[in-house]
């Protein structure tokens, strides 16, 4: 059986008529709709050796003629009222690449698909599970022991329902012994692809993040009897700071965001006392990184000087950035040029389980498809299905490269 | 018995130990803590003839040779946590006038202290009740009749529960047949004549205000896969509004201000779709009122359009300047010059029970005295001992002044 692109169209369409509604992609993890999911995605790889690992990730395996491995991965779990594509694409995409291999007898190499559990983190808060698991890098276990979910059951015990032992979960990272390489096909969830009118991309890594919590601090005061010189308006600082980010964006070549302003006392008659910010600062360059969270406290500061208010930061999570390997960015770039002609290089803004299984220091490639307008994590989440086509080709040429270089 | 100033702060002092707590002033209009006020000022006056108007306006009145009257007037109900200035200086400093007049014979022209019922608005979100029904402006019964306290009880009930029939409130109207001339002093309620170390100013009249809330709509958009020019950031053009209402206010020798943001969805992954701000502009020019207005929403589309958001403007309440009687305004200015050697003119930037009796055609004057660090509805509101005298002295002359002229 060749490779069938347009049955990975149809399958997902299958998908999420079984596991969706008319609000979108219901597959959150650790709920009987997710299980319904994987149940299902191992009907359509019957006869393929199957295993779940210590956290719920899902395994198939075609075994090869070395024990060196090509690692093929996605998730099926979703955020509630979702997409039909984000995470599903990559598991079905790499499911039929996984046939038409199987199709033609022992590869040289071992090549396995990996569902990985809870991506999304919808339930819990704690995105990539199974891929920080399988990777080492899960460091936060006494911090998930507390976790609950809205309804108020503790992480422990909803992943305990699906045979899970948080304790003994990073025992999963001995799936990835053999693992050489490492391919994800993903939506890419943003414009630049649609911009550029162009179908597919290769992704360089995922950006470094700094977000931060940073409050404008001045006084309130009567807005009918407080002379405009007098005023110590935390929202004028606010705003300074918020037009600033722009050039300071520019000049790093990275992205930043102030995603919220907290307003207090909030009310129509008085100056604004206090002011709370979130800034999310992104680049795919450390350094470059680091100047941008240091040009932004350095206007922050002279803003709040301006205005006569006070300053504070308060750092709420940062994280390197990742870059995948050079060597399978080059074997991605020209297996996207072999069927869409054009190729284009982007970085992630989104986190991936590419990235942890990439810290785990096995080379690492994605390759995005275009997002219609950029939507995802939303039923109007879509992508053209000759683009998606065009993806399961680019995967399948990917990995036959990449097994030829293994 | 002369003047005795010191006797008025002694008194005021008396009043909040008797009607306050550790939090502040309680004297919340339709409560037994208000009443008691009340009460404990009628004892205050023992011998001066008292009434209580169809809107709970308590009236004190010194007959005079002729019917043309001079009227004082203040208000002895506070905010929840309230000073121990606010409404009650004027009504406890009228009384200290009042009893020097009285002492010295019947007078050529008729005199009155009125304290006006709800003044706040702290309980129903209506505040200068008894002055508006007593100035003929009273219009919103209809409303009025379907407001609520925060406990459920409705306005109606609250102020029946006084005696007051809102149906009947508007009677008052009849309490200002004769008056000839309206005197208010206030404390400041801002940082003006402290930042000038002045005691003492005369005010020009009540701001005009223009209260708006504005909406900007751009698009929610992943914080790490959005590039910078293809962001419709609804907070960037708040910013730009932000800072640009303090050339507004320039221009126009105005007051602007935003006292409140809220974005949406707020979170510090997405671009800010939605940010609805609240703005107020003061203005003691009608004209230069209306030409702050146009001036922000010129600027506010102009905003959109750089940062490709939508716009929208919604009028939440406003108000015509009200300017204060020229000749009172001078009577005013020389009796501070006698008292404190200088005077300053300044307009008033929150609303009095002055303003209401101006607009019923009655010439009206307030004398303003240092607010220290501009504070008031709350605790910390304090004015020096020594400046509550000065303004007591004031207002005596202004009084001997106002009634030779009638």
């Amino acid at each position: 059986m060749p490779l069938d692109p347009k049955r990975t169209v149809a399958e997902l369409r299958e998908l999420q008529e079984l596991t969706g509604d008319e609000n979108g992609a219901q597959r959150v993890a650790w709920t009987d709709t997710w299980v319904q999911a994987q149940e299902w995605m191992a009907g359509k790889l019957d006869g393929i050796e199957m295993e779940f690992d210590e956290a719920r990730n899902q395994w198939w395996t075609l075994p090869g003629d070395s024990q060196k491995t090509l690692v093929i991965g996605g998730h099926l779990d979703s955020v509630p009222n979702g997409g039909w594509l984000d995470g599903a694409l990559n598991v079905v995409a790499g499911s039929e690449v996984l046939r038409r291999l199987a199709e033609e007898g022992t590869p040289p190499v071992t090549v396995r698909l990996v569902s990985w559990a809870d991506e999304e983190g919808a339930r819990f808060g704690r995105s990539l599970f199974g891929s920080s698991a399988a990777a080492g890098s899960m460091d936060d276990q006494d911090e998930l022991r507390e976790r609950k979910d809205a309804g108020g059951t503790s992480l422990p015990d909803a992943i305990g329902a699906h045979g899970v032992d948080l304790d003994k979960a990073t025992d999963a990272r001995s799936q990835l012994e053999n693992a050489a390489a490492y391919l994800e096909l993903h939506i890419e969830q943003g414009p630049v692809l649609e911009s550029m009118d162009l179908p597919l991309g290769v992704v360089l890594g995922t950006f470094g993040v700094e977000r931060h919590q940073i409050t404008f601090r001045g006084q309130a005061a009567h807005a009918g009897s407080t002379p405009m010189d007098q005023r110590r308006d935390a929202l004028a600082a606010t705003g300074l700071l918020a037009l600033e980010i722009y050039d300071i964006a520019a000049q790093g070549s990275g992205v930043c965001t102030m995603g919220s302003v907290v307003t207090k006392p909030g009310i129509v008659t008085s100056v604004v006392e206090t002011a709370e910010c979130l800034l999310d600062q992104r680049n795919m360059d450390a350094q470059k990184l680091a100047s941008m969270l240091e040009a932004a406290k350095t206007a922050a500061a002279k803003f709040a000087q301006e205005r006569d208010v006070e300053v504070e930061w308060e750092r709420i999570w940062n994280i390197e950035p990742i870059l995948f390997d050079d060597e399978l960015i080059e074997l991605a770039d020209e297996s996207i040029r072999e069927v869409a002609a054009t190729s284009h290089r982007l970085p992630s803004g989104p986190l991936h389980d590419a990235a942890e299984v990439s810290r785990a220091g096995i080379p690492t490639v994605m390759v995005f498809v275009q997002s219609l307008r950029g939507l995802s994590h939303t039923k109007l989440e879509d992508t053209k299905e000759e683009h998606i086509e065009l993806s399961v080709q680019a995967l399948d040429r990917l990995a036959t490269k990449t097994i030829e270089r293994l």
